[in-house]
């Protein structure tokens, strides 16, 4: 018997094919007539022949970007995990939406739509607040002594990230970037980290929102006993089984936007640790995703790297953030717009009569 | 006797004060209060709050941009110091007034005002092209006989710069950056590196706009050849003795600018290897400026972090970016201003009613 989040899945990577090197090649040689030294914009070269690898026509600008906030709660915080109290999630949720929270501020000064989408929220919001209603459920469960959600709720879940990026598709947003808000959410991405790449609880946990040394120390341990509890068994767990036990409806939805959105060949911005996780779980699922990915920052969180490694990844910005909400996801678009900016509206050195280097 | 240029100076930093660490510190305990874990905005709060302590007032936004890019030639050139041969400083100027160079691209996407400012070049140019006409004399002597510059020409283009941080002052911009242009200049930044820092010859000295091995091996040695000519006498040359012999007349005048600009309290982002020198040179003539510098990014070229541990600087990008003309500079302003953004708008968790974190 298929598990339903295996059907949902098999649904959503049919179709993704990855980005187009002929046409990375084509945009790397272009790159090279351009007025500058060969090479010498560095990243932003990167940036723009991925881009045009992705896209089936390089796009225009401005471009059209949206981020989408998944919050959902985490059953977990009952074991004490995070420096704030549940409740945040879903106040944060009314930040988001009044504009106050950071990832609003950024949206706003960089022209890019926000999205909050309660996927899991442990509270009830009116209708009339501006908000994406697609609870799956009022939380996880304590996946210290359960599996963090049924399969069920696990398809449901993949399923709101993945109907979302149709609707974003439809929209016509050439820029996806995702976030995320749910107290207790970084316990769930190192015990993806841990479970994905292997690395023990002790290097795949960090501080969260700002643990001290001792609340820290219980956390690792904490990490150690839900990878314990749920992997036991020799050899690699499925993404999905890492998702049912450990993930948040968050994380879950984020990959399922991620899967979709590579499909309809959107390039995506991963933000910090947690949206991060997700994306490693698409491409654990999918390995085609990962050309269509762009890591917006690296987080201090500590398993953030190991997460960048495992997917070969170099974040655009490094501002020492760990914030999360996908705040450095929407604050390197400026970056990748200037990316297409400069391959789209550079002169080349025969349009501008100027010489090229000697040989 | 006192030089002209030392005169110049004297008059330039007359004024200038360090920014205001009081106001630093009430911006610090204002972002605590802020929406986010502490601390967790990173390098975006040590922006703001140094914004904060260069500004009388918090600027609104949008802030005023403004990059100059000051362009001259460099008789060191004959020595085959570089790729690209000198007429290229001329080809580029022209480029930049086009809109076809990095620089100018990058500026219209951030909405900056773009100077180009001819210092120096081994070229006329018509009076109708927008170009800011400044030229002291057509490009520096060859250092490694003479000194690029008398002291005449050095107080001039150090007053150039000046002239214009005045006028940038007066037109209202809260953020300055410079940029430059001139085949050969990597060669003085890495004189004036070794000059200032202490380093030998062979670290301060990259591949400038991409020297084969060989080309870098003689230009490593050219340099070497350079300090010994100008500055064999045991002790630390002062920073106008360094700037004649080996400065060009666009790093005098960045040099110029950062010190007037400073002066009147407008934070100023530099940009690569080139303008890092000059400012460092402005910062040994008046370390109070140190506090109004912005790094933009870290260049590829080895010199340049030198540069930045001398000054103690953190680069806002580092996008493995080399190519001058201010490119990285620009591109840090739209991360400067989200900083001021996320001051400005945030909400504060009490107007939120957000819980805060226990302690």
């Amino acid at each position: 018997m298929t598990a339903i989040s295996e059907q949902a899945v098999a649904k959503f990577v049919e179709g993704i094919r990855a980005p187009e090197e002929a046409r990375r090649t084509h945009a790397r040689s272009y790159l090279d007539t351009l007025t500058k030294p060969l090479g010498s914009l560095g990243r932003l070269e990167d940036l723009a022949a991925q881009i045009a690898a992705i896209r089936p026509e390089f796009p225009t600008l401005p471009l059209s970007k949206a981020v989408y906030v998944f919050a959902a709660d985490h059953g977990v915080t009952a074991e004490g995990v995070s420096a704030y109290p549940s409740a945040v999630t879903q106040q944060m949720v009314f930040n988001f939406l009044n504009g106050g929270a950071a990832v609003s501020v950024l949206s706003r000064a960089h022209d890019v739509e926000l999205h909050v989408v309660d996927v899991g929220v442990d509270a009830d919001f009116a209708d009339d607040t501006g908000l994406l209603h697609r609870k799956v459920c009022r939380g996880t469960r304590n996946m210290l002594h359960v599996r963090a959600m049924t399969d069920e709720q696990l398809a449901r879940a993949l399923e709101v990230g993945a109907e979302l990026a149709e609707d974003a598709a439809v929209a016509g947003h050439t820029l996806l970037a995702v976030g995320e808000m749910g107290i207790g959410n970084t316990t769930s991405a190192s015990a993806i980290t841990s479970a994905l790449t292997g690395s023990p609880a002790a290097l795949a946990t960090g501080r969260g929102t700002g643990l001290d040394a001792e609340a820290h120390r219980r956390k690792i341990a904490m990490v150690g006993a839900i990878l314990q509890k749920h992997f036991l068994v020799k050899g690699s767990p499925s993404p999905l089984r890492i998702l049912s036990c450990v993930g948040g409806l968050e994380i879950a939805a984020i990959t399922g936007m991620v899967l979709v959105a590579a499909r309809h060949r959107i390039a995506i911005v991963i933000d910090g640790f947690i949206s991060t996780a997700a994306a490693a779980l698409a491409v654990a699922l999918c390995p085609d995703v990962r050309g269509y990915l762009i890591a917006g920052h690296r987080s201090e969180e500590p398993g953030h790297q190991l997460l960048l490694d495992y997917l070969g990844l170099t974040p655009v910005l490094t501002l020492e953030m760990r914030l999360g909400e996908g705040s450095g996801a929407v604050l390197a678009m400026p970056i990748i717009e200037s990316a297409i900016a400069l391959y789209s509206q550079m002169a080349t050195f025969a349009s501008a009569g100027v010489n090229e280097a000697s040989a």
